[in-house]
């Protein structure tokens, strides 16, 4: 086992926060732009496949991406799966479009994404992520989600996915009661939401934050964070959350249902036990969003 | 962010597999020896207390350890809470030993660790770990655990637990055919085992061929493999492993005690959603031991 002290970043991406750090090895770097927002590249590693990064934070590897995805549109999907209208906030690689369509009776899907840099890069070099960014029910916009929301219609969609990167740059806005009060607006009475809602451990006070956010807008039962391994993101352990407007309860689906969209599908992370089991928190985690 | 390219190795612990990398932040060295068998070291972290490493592999840290230690005792210990005497390979750091000494009907535990410089470095430096390592019911021997199982008489001990490092160096053993032939024969009828069965994505190659080699001596239906978020373990996924030697599942507990038992001890990982949920499997590792 080789331990280098210093990493050459020709041979290694780095995502830290100061006193934990992720690095990959990689092969080489197929796309670099600094677009108006922020630093798109797109690497080629040694293991994990072709991998995303926005100023050097991993947004997604070919090799564990699905965990992030299957879970985030999976577990609100099985849990109403009659959607027919969704809004996604964010998602420039596409992996949760491709998670969407796989529901034949969602109408439209409108997606908005700030950077057209982030979709270019990823239809360019990440085929299988990016695969149904043109599809026929998807309306892609490149647009801020945030004034997005602000002006959206009441009442307008069954499920709202925030897929965002964390809370940095463009992506800041995202983690702020005043965009979940929009998107708690533009929800159906019997509407839900998924959420990239950061790791417990490597980012706790965003996780903390935001769960407090959410509880707020949403009452606190029905607020649902449920947990994945993400290897290719620093500490491993992330955190989703799931919240419904009615009294929608993720743990209340069909696994007969499930059990045969697996088989129809044959995925890679998400099943019945898993849906289930990602709502089971350690007791610290319980402990650090007052669930305990 | 701050993304430094190089890490002094006075402020950085690196843990690598030449292909994904977790470093983490250090304070200052509190411990250093050469031991016959490996290097031995004692850290300050910036953020997750005390660590523990082996050759420069994360044994533990102050603020993870119990995710490990909780869930590698506390799941064979619920599923039989009969146990009355327990064998333990490895486990110098005594995190082990501290959640068995909560079970009052156990009556001897005999732990084998072969590197004594771990014991006294944890001693010394993790007395929240190795808190129980003068317990009375303990018999402690600074002894190779191989030799020791091939040397013990048959149907000997209720419960084995194998707390080893990774495959290289002195725990290569651990991960072998005729060990495990060893432990079974010292296991009662009604026995079970628990095992560090290594991480499905930073090793994936131990993790197959130890659960293959497990299914082969217990047989393929008794063989349990379950996940733990190990945030400061590369890759934060780790696998554990239950067999017994009987029809024992660790899905069959009682709620209600494991209720009491949390309530009485105030743990940090473990509890009975916990319990159930870490055996179930994303589609990803089911396929990596055949079990889809």
């Amino acid at each position: 086992m080789n331990h280098p002290a210093s990493f050459d970043p020709e041979e290694w991406v780095i995502d830290s926060n100061d006193r934990t750090t992720l690095a990959i090895k990689i092969k080489e770097r197929l796309f670099y732009e600094k677009s108006p927002y922020q630093t798109v590249e797109v690497f080629e590693t040694c293991d994990r496949g072709k991998m995303l990064t926005i100023d050097r934070m991993v947004m997604c590897t070919e090799a564990d991406e699905t965990s992030y995805h299957e879970m985030l549109v999976h577990v609100p999907m099985q849990t109403k799966p009659e959607v027919k209208n969704v809004l996604v906030i964010g998602a420039g690689d596409g992996g949760t479009i491709r998670e969407l369509v796989r529901y034949e009776n969602i109408e439209t899907i409108t997606m908005v994404e700030i950077d057209e840099a982030v979709v270019r890069a990823s239809k360019e070099f990440l085929p299988t992520i990016s695969c149904a960014l043109n599809h026929p029910k998807l309306k892609l916009l490149i647009d801020d989600g945030i004034k997005f929301v602000k002006d959206a219609a009441d009442n307008s969609y069954d499920l709202i996915i925030i897929d965002s990167s964390d809370p940095v740059g463009p992506s800041e806005g995202l983690f702020t009661k005043s965009f979940y009060q929009d998107v708690y607006r533009c929800l159906r009475p019997d509407a839900l939401i998924s959420v990239q809602s950061e790791s417990p451990v490597f980012n706790p006070q965003a996780f903390k934050e935001l769960n407090q956010c959410l509880k707020k807008i949403f009452g606190k039962e029905k607020v649902h964070c449920y947990l994945v391994f993400i290897p290719m993101y620093p500490s491993g352990i992330w955190s989703l959350t799931c919240a419904s407007k009615s009294d929608l309860n993720p743990l209340d689906f069909n696994r007969d249902r499930v059990l045969k969209f697996i088989q129809k599908h044959s995925l890679s992370y998400y099943n019945a036990d898993i849906h289930i089991s990602a709502f089971a928190l350690p007791n610290y985690i319980k402990r650090m969003i007052g669930e305990e």
